[in-house]
């Protein structure tokens, strides 16, 4: 077999027959043949690194369990390529110039984006430059030229209205997240979908904008209590969010889900920090840290991806 | 004034003489100035990018507040020089050979080590090879061959130990940090000398070591509980492992300060988020994050460094 056949393998696999790539990877088991990425970036004049860049505050990086189990999985299947995870927080517009400028000068192959703002330019710049890039959730505004993965919010949304209409409850509220993310829209869709089906009618009064902060939730279903107070469920969009509603709730003299239900979303583990214990929606965290590196890595090595969409499932604890 | 004169001066300041200086630093002031950092870093072949690399397992970084308080104090004294900051958590030996390869190909101008245990190479590596380097306390075991900046660890510990002598107790215990970090030596060393100084017998059944973690603060409390039930007062070496002492304790029944009075080290967020609000003593955290910066740029323009130690102060709250 030619030096280029092989080659061609090992740096994307194109235009390599079924049969060539067969030989190559049994070539491969029989020798122990690693990767010697420094060799190689020196021969291709890339980085061979990627960057994991939180377009979020850095409290809430913090805060929330959300973005450590995505961290942890990225920086786990990048390893499994020998290919290193910077990690960048841009919190300020000029914290993502200087990080732009020097992901765009050749420091690092590509990008997992992280919590994506409508309006926010840094998806629209990173793909007009020309970097490889995969988001966490659909960037807002731009249609279908930047890929990404995200779980199936709408659907993992109808699942659990479904849910706490099934036990029985008809005035279900919700808190979303923040409507310029699509975990915000898209949660609030599932939900209005679900009770428009059942004849249940829209009440404004019962949905309040959240940020996917524990104060954030908090301070929510304290105004859901005040708009609405025989609320009898309430639908949060995330676990974290959720432990601040289950808080609010057990300090106005309500019990959790005795008077009032809570569902919550992620199954981070927050779901399982709070008592009563939150009936949820799971992300499928792994899957999606697992396609985030897949389709990044195949964009790195020339080839064209899309979006992806994951399903959840319901997960039936205490809380609803 | 030359070319070679301002460039010798936005370079680092080598060889401008004090009027040079004035002079130059006046025409920057009139004529609003900025770097182009993106133009020198072509003609420097710096990065122009700095890392903060942190050595200890994922859990460790998002659950310890002290890392979030030292990282924004980094990004912003580094923004000041509008340079951006790339976090690396290197939680496996793999992960510091990954991270340390992409480091010493010029991808970064420095490091910012924070954590570095006994026995860890890293510190080390990036002496070896040429990488101005600066750690967040004393590399144990490195000498003076590698930069560092530390709170004054031991001072802070015997005022500490004085203050809980003077309010009457002589049983007093320490939960001591990983006795393979200096934190962990050094307050441990002014916790003897101040007890010794006092003519309280040494009580080996009295110290336990902790790992800066919550549980870890329990689990250690509880050990002390069992060998010296009647313990008065307990000096712990972090605010989270003294919010897991103070649970433990409260659990056991006895009341905080009254009948075992308990002291922390940070002044971190966690000091407060307890009941009773934590006694303990503050590192001077936005210092240390701005001499790290200051040093590290010093090393980059090429000047020596060495090590720098900044004065703790105690807080007194309700703990004891």
């Amino acid at each position: 077999m030619s030096r280029g056949t092989v080659s061609r393998f090992l740096n994307g696999g194109h235009y390599v027959s079924p049969a060539a790539r067969r030989s190559v990877e049994s070539a491969i088991r029989k020798t122990g043949y690693v990767v010697n990425r420094h060799a190689r970036s020196l021969s291709t004049g890339r980085s061979d690194s990627v960057a994991f860049l939180l377009t979020e505050p850095q409290e809430k990086f913090f805060e929330d369990p959300n973005f450590n189990i995505l961290l942890r999985g990225c920086t786990e299947h990048l390893a499994r390529h020998d290919i290193p995870l910077l990690l960048m927080l841009a919190a300020s517009d000029d914290d993502r110039r200087r990080l732009t400028r020097y992901i765009t000068t050749g420091h690092v192959d590509g990008v997992l984006l992280v919590s994506s703002h409508s309006g926010d330019p840094v998806a629209a710049e990173l793909r007009d430059a020309g970097i490889p890039l995969v988001a966490c959730g659909k960037p807002m505004g731009l249609g279908t030229t930047v890929s990404y993965v995200a779980a199936d919010d709408r659907e993992g949304a109808r699942d659990m209205v479904r849910h706490l209409l099934g036990t029985g409850r008809r005035r279900i509220g919700m808190i979303t997240g923040p409507l310029d993310l699509p975990g915000g829209t898209d949660r609030l869709a599932g939900y209005r979908e679900v009770l428009a089906e059942a004849g249940v009618p829209h009440a404004p009064e019962l949905v309040a904008e959240g940020d996917y902060t524990r104060s954030g939730g908090e301070r929510a279903a304290r105004r859901l209590l005040e708009c609405a107070p025989d609320m009898e469920a309430v639908f949060v969009a995330s676990d974290l969010m959720a432990q601040g509603v289950v808080n609010a709730l057990q300090q106005s003299g309500r019990s959790v889900p005795d008077d009032i239900a809570v569902g919550g979303f992620d199954d981070s583990p927050a779901a399982t920090s709070v008592s009563p214990a939150l009936t949820t929606v799971r992300q499928p965290f792994d899957r999606i840290s697992a396609e985030m590196v897949r389709m990044l890595l195949a964009q790195i090595a020339g080839e064209d991806t899309a979006g992806v969409i994951l399903p959840t499932e319901l997960v039936v604890r205490d809380s609803a």
